[in-house]
């Protein structure tokens, strides 16, 4: 059995967004499943010292341009939330107490709650639609609504996030497939021939 | 007539060489021309704040990486330069003396110091080779040599370099047409797309 995708993203990340909609035919086309793993950018980009793309001078207003031609070439649907970029702490948590019990579902709740912030303008920052979003996604919400204010699963996203920069994550979205690195939606095209070619 | 596509570079650039070698094929499918305009990073990167990419942390040593795969991925021959980056004040003068007479040599003056550079491993920043490419394009040398240390061609890139700021370059490749921009080699599938479609 080969190793599955380690597919590292943030919630508030536009080509996470995208990259979501695509990896799981991308992996299953060669056999190979994928590993969802919601992170916090904003500790990483501290750690390597830059901010949210969209946020910088000049590439900012580039950004949000590219944001919703890269979603129009994937052909998904995307509208830049007016309030951009959120903090995803609970999303983020959401996902693990979801994931713990169901990985499938966790993954169906991911997918929600991206669609809910890029296609429909839903605050995903609001602990309430996230809630919301647990429920849609089949899982139990009143079995979740405890945990996600304790402090078990804060550390469980620490040590996610913790994780994700000694695999050398910097960015949304990024994949690790048998150690090899790929950083961006725009990437998918070399995932794709790594895994057709088992290597280089 | 359409418009011509805009093609800012610099000759340090591994993106920018890899696509040298691919934006005129596809310019050509969609009957464009392509102006290619050599500029100098340093000052661009001053002005953002920002740093060459190789020499940044944790994201350097990726990109050096993603250069290599990037250019496999394209089918041009790749090699990382023992001096990256390298400053390319001598080859960008050179390529706009060219240009006033034969804008086609000039072109192939620019392939050539790419190729030099990212497959033959030569030191592109020392005069002495930038003027062994420019005999090697069949410009004539002899007359280039003078000019090429006057300040009439410093005030000349100088100017470009301006005008690619007013225009929001930020980055190598940058591709500019019809008021539509796409940064990296990577986005050559989007502007193909909207070559393709004539805008979105």
């Amino acid at each position: 059995m080969p190793a599955p995708i380690d597919f590292w993203f943030d919630f508030s990340s536009p080509y996470g967004y995208v990259a979501a909609e695509r990896i799981d035919e991308v992996a299953a086309r060669h056999g190979r499943s994928v590993n969802w793993r919601p992170i916090l950018l904003g500790p990483i980009f501290k750690a390597v010292g830059t901010a949210p793309l969209a946020t910088l001078p000049i590439k900012g207003e580039y950004a949000k341009r590219d944001f919703a031609r890269m979603a129009r070439h994937h052909k998904v649907p995307f509208r830049l939330p007016e309030r951009f970029p959120v903090g995803t702490q609970a999303a983020a948590r959401a996902f693990y107490l979801i994931a713990d019990a169901d990985p499938a579902r966790a993954r169906d709740f991911a997918k929600r709650t991206y669609r809910a912030y890029f296609a429909e303008g839903r605050d995903i920052a609001d602990p309430a639609v996230v809630m919301e979003l647990v429920a849609a996604s089949g899982a139990d919400a009143a079995a979740i609504a405890g945990p996600l204010k304790a402090d078990a699963v804060k550390e469980r996203v620490r040590a996610e996030v913790d994780a994700a920069m000694k695999a050398g994550v910097f960015g949304s979205p990024y994949f690790v497939v048998d150690g090899e690195p790929f950083w961006g939606v725009d990437r998918l095209p070399l995932l794709d021939e790594w895994l057709r070619a088992g290597g280089w």
